[in-house]
């Protein structure tokens, strides 16, 4: 029986140039329908993404669709062309969201190769790319992202080329939605009293709850994006018959655990930066701790918190350990800029 | 590290005013979306709410949203102000349906507090709420609830208010739906031939059917009303390890699998009571059976039947022990109006 | 306690008639909600039904839903009168796509009996029912199937009448969706380069992934088409305490996976034939590999791809054993036409 030659196998840490533009495959049409299961599977809350009329009242023409919807559709439309035969996802930044994405409009996504460096061993290399969402040909989303990626064979190495990133999106490149405006925001509708000067660079917040995952939540979450890497789906693709699961559902979790004690921070608008420090299993109960790092005040009553939003196995608690690595029971460590009313 | 200082832990006994009107938090806008997983979830067949076509018939505009996605929508509005501190869920009664809700409606609800009395070991209180839910700003359903709800710190009891309620809503009260006529009605296609003077009071009726219960499915319900509390998501809250299941959940599988035997019965319009008699946990087999409690004409070929809605963990069978107790295998124990034709 | 007046417990044997044509009850209203569903169970990414904006590409007004979508809707409203009793699915043919479904539409289904022959046990008999699926009144889906369905009582035999059914739809007679045109098809963002001519009858292709099952998730699915057959939902119905999975499960299963190897294999229009030749339960990984029977151009730049799909508990392999009996891991053995671009 023949196998394999109809179905790529993904690309090899050889297979990428600097400078090429590669065009991710299925276009894919978000509607209230991909809302309700991002609503089924995390606790989201945020009043801005669960109610039309809470999202007129602040200037917009309905309810956008969940940043994160759109982060995951990205990321998703990405796997098969960057990151199928990757050993780790290394780290995220320079993430921006350029516009709100509605119900009905269709995704689609590139990824430019902006960075590859061999590694020493010869086996693998790191490469970083600028992954792009549009929203009906409408830029919605960028972000800089880089993979460990093996080879399929030994072979020299290309000139390394490693982008400089900035550390963090700076408060003015931040978009605000066209038309957005806090002025006549709701606190009580929203959940909670504090605005972003109650907030203080360093404050930490325990969000509280929660949330023990459960295989057949992870997977469904995974599928909707159309990530279809296969340890996130195939208890017998890992020698310990575990699946595991896809980083953006901690991710997801986490933030919707934060609307306990950031409930205004209504909407992210940038991704300075993020961890997977830990894998994640069924049966693991997430929690979620969330840090100051900065504030800024964008004009029409719109503020931003800078904010490291960390997902742990356990209790709320330390980050690292005493030599600086991630303790075990840490499972994210994102850095992210979120719009509250100022 | 500070904590808590963001996050609310909730209203105690002693928060709560007779008179006061508490707005509840996050309007919610429900689609298309959430009706697709209310029937995933659900093994819910009833024609109005399954076809656009078959409401039509019925001379509505199109299927509204099932009753309890209303009910669940506003009572997990309810959850932080009401009984994220409350040891017992005791209660509901004159609950009614005022309006149908569709798809794209905005959910919002607030709760007037009606009643106060505190126990005698000055621990806790019994907390009596009428909770109004409004579709874009129209009223769509109320219904009174009490719960105990514990002290933060012992305290003077305020003075005892109990509110009369009624043991049922009167037929004379039940709302028809503007437009509602059976008149037309397609028995074949409702799925069976049974009208309301097909039902003898007394008649006791064997849904037949049995659903195993998975962790994954009621979490994702849960959540999906926004209800966060947390005994239903966190194995980790509760001494033994198991997340007790939304007492909703149940009322929706026991409703859902009435159709087997009340496949006319298309709507719930009143919440006369309702006990979660004991509680369910993930791998419970849920099976239901109804008593008629009464029968009513409202004209245009409308009927309705006052049912009691029972939930077993095992066989159809009996309510109570000989010492009038429930039954260790009664979940639950509801007392409702459902429109039929007459 | 009375019961089972009012519940009917489906047709036996005996009950059915050559020639009657039973309407089947509960009309469903399919919107993008079942289709985010649909994404969210199976990895399904061909994207002619995930896009919009691909749709319009390729001259139809937008996304049609999944075919699966109609053909487990339509299946699963027929589940009540034909296969309540049903000892066994014994199998397909003569399936055909009438018309694509568009989100919003409401699909009513028919069966007309075709056959009957009594076992020679006289316990049970064989039932042939062409099967017809309606959206919005039109036509969308017809098929034959065949199901061993059990005597209420013994008696004497019907007299035999077995249809006499075409072993695949006829190359012509398959129905190409009004409009659609592959001329300008966009093979990068479909995802694979593959058109009709680079397929070989006779080519065998393995889908490569595999997707390891979960309760909740094949209940979530099955109750999405309302086919509440109970030994898919209730633990206590098999002696074994296991839930068989829904047949149409395995089936959409397979038909996702596929997407590696036949992404360009765009949308099911004729089912020739299936067997589901083993038992699937959650726990298993299910795999798939197809094989090319045979080819057709269908002009408008369309072709055909007749495919057999196979869906299996292990690795990609043998179909039959050396007695030319199904091999133990092989679930599904389903003989379908696809479009793809000529």
């Amino acid at each position: 029986m023949t196998s394999g030659a109809k179905t790529g196998g993904g690309r090899f840490f050889e297979d990428y140039r600097v400078g090429e533009t590669i065009r991710h495959a299925v276009p894919r049409t978000l509607t209230v329908g991909e809302r309700a299961l991002y609503h089924a599977l995390y606790p989201a809350r945020h009043a801005l993404h669960s109610s039309d009329s809470f999202a007129r009242a602040c200037g917009l023409a309905a309810a956008p669709l969940d940043d994160l919807i759109v982060f995951h559709t990205v990321f998703g439309k990405s796997v098969p062309d960057i990151s199928l035969n990757a050993v780790a996802n290394l780290g995220y930044a320079e993430g921006r969201w350029l516009s709100p994405v509605w119900p009905g409009e269709t995704i689609t996504a590139e990824s430019e190769v902006i960075g590859l460096r061999q590694l020493s061993s010869g086996k693998a290399g790191i490469v970083w790319v600028r992954t792009r969402g549009f929203a009906d040909g409408r830029p919605c989303l960028s972000y800089v992202r880089w993979v460990m990626v093996r080879r399929r064979a030994p072979g020299e190495a290309p000139e390394a080329v490693v982008p400089e990133l900035a550390e963090a999106v700076a408060a003015s490149d931040l978009v605000v939605p066209e038309g957005l405006d806090f002025g006549g925001y709701d606190f009580a509708l929203a959940g909670e009293p504090h605005r972003l000067s109650d907030y203080a660079v360093g404050e930490i917040i325990d969000h509280v709850d929660g949330v023990t995952v459960e295989e057949a939540e992870h997977m469904m979450a995974t599928r909707l994006w159309q990530n279809t890497a296969r340890v996130h789906f195939d208890a017998t693709a890992r020698e310990d018959g575990r699946r595991l699961i896809y980083g953006g559902h901690v991710i997801s979790l986490a933030r919707a655990l934060s609307f306990n004690g950031l409930a205004n921070a209504q909407t992210i608008v940038a991704l300075n930066g993020g961890a997977h420090a830990n894998p994640c299993f069924a049966g693991d109960t997430v929690r979620a701790w969330s840090e100051v790092l900065d504030r800024a005040n964008l004009g029409n009553d719109i503020g931003a918190l800078r904010l490291r939003l960390v997902a742990t196995r356990g209790a709320a608690g330390q980050l690292r350990d005493d030599a600086g690595a991630y303790r075990p029971d840490v499972l994210l460590d994102l850095d992210c800029w979120a719009l509250i009313p100022a």
